[in-house]
């Protein structure tokens, strides 16, 4: 499939992700037929309210009959059982994707579904701290990196799809296994969460009164809905651990150095994080990733 | 002293935080005479260039003749020495102050200014990870909180006018001990810096490639200047290590949790975090301290 032969296309779950992503294909697909579900009534009546969709569907079956492409873009946690409820109402050669944070498991749990369909593994890196389709954006997808997860054995053609599709919402698309992206965001995206939440339990409510900008942006995806991190956690736990060892042996450098008075090496630690990072952001903006 | 005799401002190191002091004062306290003295004669050129202050001295010691207020606004590391070096240039009853973060040590320091002189700690929270008065703002100090910091002898009139300058500047003045001041920074905004660099020590450099906006913000201050931050570190030696102890044993908590599956446990660690830091910005948007 081609991405002008793509007539249907429907979005599981109506959250930030969801929602923008029905907003984002509306503006730069026209002729589109964008189909939602979600869970909760609510959503649904909001969804409606706001014609975010050409159709929102209670039934998650209904809601995927016809469609060339389905992305799911609800909580990891609920990936398994909604590709059980949805495997008998997938046409054939339908290409099945998901936002998730996470892959090893997703594509696990992706076995379950006909042979007719085709999953592939999609995770746009955006986001906010926000929920809710509330604060959704057209423009969530532009200039993000998109990365595509599959094994050894995938359908040429979905993948062709997957990479226009997410071109066309503004993503730099990349491509690996499902491991090796787990390893990656749990090193970017999975423990900087973890480090930020710890670093707010690490502090008291009275403390935090006197915060400051640095605070506030070093803590800022701390404030992400919990379950939707509780999940991402539990699918990547070994990389997370491994990232949380790493680090409590970065700050235990730092320690060390301090009691030792070591005003040099307290030098080069930090200037080694200040170079670093400095470079990472030299990168992104050559991307024009990021603005100077 | 008040404020409307206030005539002369010296400013010690122009940088980013005193350049930008300069353009504030400037722009509140018409009338007010900003003198300015960089260590670094290509600083010194820049800031007569800009017309950043009045006048801009090479030597210290002229520049702190006649100041009724003298702010210091270079790095910790240096202010024993310039204590030293202004003390027998400042009029009688000159009101001394600096901008640094840490406050214990610059209160020992300043025992050696003369007796003539009133020395009261400040600590604007205001600044970027940017440096230089290349990058100095105006406005800098808006919204900002300001600790003024003494022991249990101080001056009255000199407290008076400082409490008027930082308001003028557009801060909220908050007062406290040197000792109870280190303490709370430590937690807020030293510990934060230690941690951003650890976790930027702590990732490849072919993985930060990925990053998104959450590593990016986590991570900001860590592009910070390392020479003022290890300043702060080795200034603040004792709370910084209690900081590090206590993230490191929230960070292990959550790896404990993630080691027994324990999503309950893992899932309030991190609505703990979501519900402090909620609670910390619906604080700082009723004070109008930021914005929504």
């Amino acid at each position: 499939m081609i991405l002008k032969e793509l007539r249907q296309i429907t979005i599981i779950g109506l959250g930030l992700l969801g929602a923008s992503l029905a907003l984002a294909v509306r503006r730069s697909m026209g002729g589109v037929r964008v189909v939602g579900w979600g869970h909760r009534g609510q959503t649904r009546v909001k969804a409606r309210e706001q014609g975010l969709c050409d159709e929102v569907f209670e039934d998650i079956g209904q809601s995927v009959e016809g469609a060339d492409l389905v992305i799911i873009a609800s909580p990891i946690g609920t990936f398994e059982e909604i590709f059980e409820k949805i495997g008998g109402y997938l046409g054939n050669g339908t290409v099945v994707t998901d936002v998730g944070s996470t892959k090893v498991l997703p594509h696990k749990w992706a076995q379950k579904l006909p042979k007719t369909a085709h999953y592939i593994g999609s995770h746009p890196i955006a986001g906010s701290e926000q929920r809710g389709l509330e604060f959704a954006r057209d423009d969530l997808f532009e200039k993000a990196n998109c990365i595509l997860t599959y094994g050894r054995k995938v359908d040429a053609g979905s993948l062709e799809l997957l990479r226009y599709f997410w071109r066309e919402l503004g993503c730099d698309v990349y491509e690996m296994g499902p491991a090796r992206h787990d390893r990656l965001l749990a090193n970017v995206s999975h423990l900087p969460h973890v480090a930020a939440a710890a670093l707010v339990n690490a502090s008291a409510d009275e403390d935090l009164k006197m915060a400051g900008k640095g605070f506030m942006d070093t803590s800022r995806i701390a404030s992400g809905p919990a379950n939707i991190w509780t999940d991402i956690v539990t699918t990547n736990p070994e990389n997370i651990c491994k990232g949380i060892d790493r680090l409590v042996g970065e700050l235990n450098k730092m320690k060390a150095a301090i009691l030792k008075k070591d005003a040099k090496r307290i030098g080069s630690l930090l200037e080694k994080a200040r170079a670093k990072r400095s470079k990472m952001i030299e990168f992104k903006l050559n991307k024009k990733e990021i603005l100077s």
